[in-house]
């Protein structure tokens, strides 16, 4: 099966006609959907398809075992999401089977292509929320009490799904069968680009996190209610905005960002009560990530304070740098020949993987650096390039 | 029937679990109740009710006719608004009819209660749109291409709601029909309890509309797009924001608000793509009012262009300063004793006819000055005031 013949099966899964682009989200239809056309590609390759416990699908190719090769990625995306932030990993580790196959061969070791669930955090709030509760990177008690934007809690969402509620969490026995993962994704940076090359090598991921900062004022007439009179926690908010773009920009290699910010109740002849600003913070290591949340929130603290208004911070994921294993590094640069080794500022499954096995990752050219949008893009060649280059990273694991 | 009996029938009629407070808007399952209990009590006092339109209920004691004393206000409200905002002159307006049956009164005029679609725009986003349309302050065109935040246009909800779509406009029979509107309504503001009122007549409205500002900038990844390679359309919004607080603290009894913002797509690591920021603005004149939008404006265009975004803005309705009438008042003011006279910076669908009618509103008590929001209130002895100086109004007017 052709690489154009799995990727347009996808093209009107979760389209999103108001965003642009897809929303995909932790068990809902639309990544429902796209679970079961990989169950089916997987079950159509002689893959045995299961679902752990925290709703991650493992496809094996042979008897599951111990010191497995596994690749994959994940099948939802952020709100208005690219087709190929996740997708992308999960069809080329489909079509590196039949590259194998094609080449008659046969693993040497278990071999799994997975794919984990609620990678984006764009339904719950928290990142990588599979392999987070695999590992044990999450509890299952913070977990379960996350809530979608419109109510619905992960308990509700994964009974849906048909998971039990009471089996969710840390999954020592499977985690222990993981030998090695390699997973591949688009790059989301001008990185290869740059340097003219169709694949290249993770080297490290920032360290990043999601902080929630909670501004609470008087609800009031938007009219009635002179300026002198406001407590408006939309003034503090605006100015944490402000914050992080000025603080992240006196941290080298810094980034802060607010893309998500609600008004409550969020009528337009209304001053609102409150409002949430979620800020998503990341930089080199912890110390510099910490230096520029505290300053930040330091900032949004003096504005709230000056407009009367109250500020409570929490923090909804944290995930220290990354630097991933350096001798399966090499020996998949053995195996592809010269390629780029980046540096990333994305997180991934495989970042929280990495603490606990020797993870890599291979990343695919993104000719304009836009993820994370319907711009998103990888040019054809490049795709079928890195099926090629992980089809090669996985016949030497395997063997 | 008693005031208590009559308040307590809406109790429970689109509270607003999340904002808390109420969320009642046009058309919609909430705000078509509240028209059903409004429309059984006008039946229950013998009253005939009409729908017109554009949506606008009437309830007729006696046959309608010319040269009508109209009396009543609204029942949708903001998103997580008060209970009585819009209801308290419904309810009042009722009550007073009772008051005037019980004192043995008959109108020697033809007499109306009218209750006024969408009077706040919180679905729609145009305030007045019943008492707009009715009047011709805004085209059935303009009107008919207005989509809620879900995507529903107004032609679909009032389709719904049984009204003809292609009536909706200007209805110069109605209108004609008014001799004297008269709009009970919560005051929202401190001016009666300084001066240690239960009730007081309206001066003036200033002068007030919604600008609707859209940044485009490039949506990317919050983690790995690099602070000096973004355009974040989140940074002008918020530099809007501040904008609006700091241009309204120097014009003297301006006010400008931004209650509703909308990021899109509003993924948490996401750089948005697009922002969208409503502003309301009002000051005492239009002069006033366009010196404030103007100097929000250019703030937020530099901002946008510091960040190489592009900044749109729109106008969604603007209501120059209404002086109600000073003839009517003063008629008013001789019913009721001294009372005080204040102005207000709310709008009101009384505000909308008083381009047409002789048109006066009596205030009730607001013991917080806040509005908008469920801390909203009104005392009982209040609200009793308000009916009794309401009864003695439409006494005088309808003799």
């Amino acid at each position: 099966m052709t690489f154009d013949a799995l990727w347009s099966d996808l093209a009107d899964v979760g389209r999103d006609a108001r965003r642009g682009g897809f929303s995909r989200h932790g068990f809902d239809d639309a990544e429902l959907t796209m679970r079961e056309w990989f169950t089916a590609e997987a079950v159509r390759r002689g893959l045995d398809v299961d679902t752990d416990r925290n709703g991650n699908l493992w496809a094996w190719w042979g008897a599951p075992g111990p010191d497995a090769v596994v690749t994959g990625s994940h099948l939802d995306s952020v709100p208005g999401g690219g087709a190929f932030d996740g997708p992308l990993g999960v069809v080329s580790a489909l079509l590196a089977v039949d590259t194998l196959r094609a080449q008659g061969f046969r693993p040497g070791r278990p071999f799994a292509i997975a794919v984990f669930a609620e990678e984006e955090g764009g339904r719950f709030g928290l990142p990588c929320l599979g392999s987070r509760l695999l590992t044990g990177a999450t509890t299952p008690e913070r977990a379960l009490a996350l809530r979608d934007p419109s109510g619905v809690g992960l308990a509700e969402a994964v009974a849906r799904a048909g998971l039990d509620v009471d089996r969710i969490g840390p999954d020592a026995d499977l985690l222990a069968r993981i030998g090695t993962f390699v997973e591949l994704h688009v790059e989301q940076g001008r990185g290869l680009v740059d340097l003219d090359a169709p694949v290249g090598l993770a080297e490290s991921i920032l360290a990043h996190g999601r902080w929630r900062l909670t501004f609470t004022g008087e609800g009031n007439h938007a009219g009635s209610t002179a300026i002198g009179d406001r407590r408006d926690p939309m003034v503090p908010a605006a100015a944490a905005v402000l914050a992080a773009r000025r603080t992240a920009s006196t941290v080298d290699g810094s980034r802060a960002t607010v893309g998500r910010i609600v008004p409550n109740p969020g009528g337009t002849n209304v001053v609102a009560s409150t409002v949430d600003v979620w800020l998503d913070a990341r930089a080199l290591s912890t110390s510099d990530t910490r230096g520029v949340v505290d300053g930040i929130v330091a900032a949004a603290r003096a504005a709230a304070a000056d407009e009367g208004c109250g500020l409570a911070v929490r923090e909804e994921s944290y995930t220290d740098t990354v630097v991933f294993d350096p001798v399966l590094r090499d020996r998949l640069a053995l195996a592809l020949g010269p390629v780029p080794v980046l540096p990333t500022g994305a997180g991934h499954d495989a970042g929280i993987l990495a603490a606990h096995v020797p993870t890599a990752m291979v990343f695919v050219r993104n000719p304009t650096g836009v993820s994370h949008a319907p711009a998103e893009h990888a040019e054809r060649d490049d795709c079928l390039a890195g099926v090629t280059a992980l089809a090669a990273v996985l016949t030497d694991l395997a063997s």
